[in-house]
């Protein structure tokens, strides 16, 4: 919490984005119980999940978990997972004005944070995706890499796009304050999908919704997108309290144009790479970012599922104790 | 051509890439006929194929209907399309040291190149992948968006994966070279994929192979990557005539660093909006680069397959007569 306020002194704390899932050996053995629809929706559970990587791995924040696709039950949305999210029936256009907001139907989300947060002695942190990247999932299956329904849609129908994205960041704000009253003390936003958008359209259909959840929440926002790099100062212009950078460029090299704190960016790939390359790479970033009071450790974007547990280790131990 | 040497005067050249495919009636009416491995394979149909495009659509320059992973054919291993290239068997590092180098089983694409140079009344281009982009193709589906079997090999056995960026670029020079002596204008080099890299992944494993090209080559080369808006600069310090430029960032933003010619850069998307849109958004792109002697139009990535053909030619249509 005192790297989001540009204040850290000492060791940079680390986490790792979507770090209470598959590749934990104990969240495979709940996953043999229970299917992960119940694991999201049972507060107990979800809090017990939220909990495992700071037991087992030492990170030095928890992050809820949950998923960006639950807003679906916000909008009475029916939501399983199969191979993925699967959520019906998918919207068109013409659903879009008669979508009801449906915040009590997260309740559960908030009761999840206060369980947790009870029983945490590290930063618990809540959050939600971009309104562009949650309608990209209301509107279509993500089996390719560039959201062909999506973009379609909002060329030929603007207004109802816009309308639909109102709707979405209307639920977030209230979602998202329930869990900040729970108790979460900061929030990131994942607009994972905003990068399949050209500058144009960035401005148009995930910036200003971005801005308007920045704006309404009392808690520090995280904000993260692939392309993060790449889009760094235009994210900062929203004010955030810290931009979670995707691998692409160094992290040095965007701490000279963006004075806000800076989270990642190790490419989750490098968790495959021998223990000595990680520990090379961690002490490498490290070093190009002296006694920065803003630098918070990360992986560029989400773990993989199937990484193997021991370079997740082996990364928190060397931002742990980097001189070892 | 003019245009690939900063010479233009007059109207910008407008081609599309992928052009030759699935959108076209008259190529989906073929493919009932034959397979795909028979088009690309057949000199006579891959000529044919060619020109589909400059006939129905009226654009500026051909480019050589073929395949990125035909590569596959000159180190000896077996190549078929089903739901994409199915490349047999799939590479590991113990192979590289004994991949034979059989350019000749490439001889077909210059006998291609031959037969539609003599029918043509524009330019040919012929092309090839980017040796990053080849090999991930060698090593793996593509299936998911970010090669996870490609970015573990090169974490963990940098050596091999090195030796065989080294085969593909002496296989790509030999390729290149024969279809250049029989008649292609120009080359375009695709690294699609190389916007999974980082930074420094991108200098190591990417950069260097298409600089030997580039230098190997004596007709003009375009160079594309996925992620060319950003990496502009870097781009042009390889040497190529001209950058192909992704849809991220407006074209005139780039123009402002990069004196080289650029190509580009439609949403492919843009074409499934109503004409009107599209003729906007092209008097929009011509307008932005005014008199600009290096422009060329085209996508800012490969057509899609169920692109409304209306869509492609409201595009060229457009881009031939922009006040209309």
């Amino acid at each position: 919490l005192r790297a989001l306020k540009n204040e850290n002194v000492g060791r940079a704390p680390v986490w790792i984005m979507r770090q209470a899932g598959r590749y934990l050996p104990s969240y495979r053995k709940l996953r043999q119980k229970w299917p992960l629809r119940e694991l999201f929706l049972n507060p107990e559970l979800a809090a017990h999940v939220t909990l495992l990587p700071v037991d087992e791995l030492g990170v030095d924040a928890a992050i809820l978990f949950s998923d960006i696709t639950i807003a679906a039950l916000g909008f009475g949305l029916s939501l399983d997972f199969s191979e993925g999210p699967l959520i019906e029936p998918k919207l068109t256009p013409q659903d879009i004005p008669h979508l009801p907001l449906l915040p009590e139907a997260l309740r559960h989300t908030a009761e999840a944070v206060a369980l947790a947060k009870a029983r945490l002695s590290v930063p618990l942190i809540a959050f939600a995706g971009g309104p562009f990247t949650v309608a990209s999932y209301l509107i279509e299956r993500h089996q390719g890499a560039d959201l062909p329904r999506t973009k379609r849609w909002l060329y030929q129908d603007p207004a109802s796009f816009h309308l639909l994205l109102h709707k979405i960041t209307d639920l977030t704000i209230h979602t998202l304050r329930m869990q900040i009253e729970a108790g979460a003390d900061a929030v990131q936003l994942f607009d994972s999908w905003a990068h399949v958008l050209s500058d144009q359209h960035l401005r148009l259909f995930s910036l200003p919704y971005l801005k308007r959840i920045i704006d309404a929440l009392s808690a520090p926002v995280i904000l993260f997108m692939r392309g993060s790099t790449l889009h760094a100062e235009t994210l900062a212009s929203l004010g955030p309290a810290a931009i979670s950078l995707d691998w692409q460029k160094p992290m040095a090299a965007v701490r000279k144009t963006v004075p806000l704190p800076l989270q990642g960016n190790f490419d989750p790939d490098l968790l495959f790479a021998p223990q000595e390359v990680i520990q090379e790479e961690v002490r490498a970033l490290i070093a190009s970012m002296p006694l920065d009071p803003g630098l918070i450790l990360n992986l560029g974007h989400g773990i993989k599922p199937d990484t193997p547990v021991e370079g997740a280790k082996a990364l928190i131990e060397a931002a742990r104790c980097p001189l070892l």
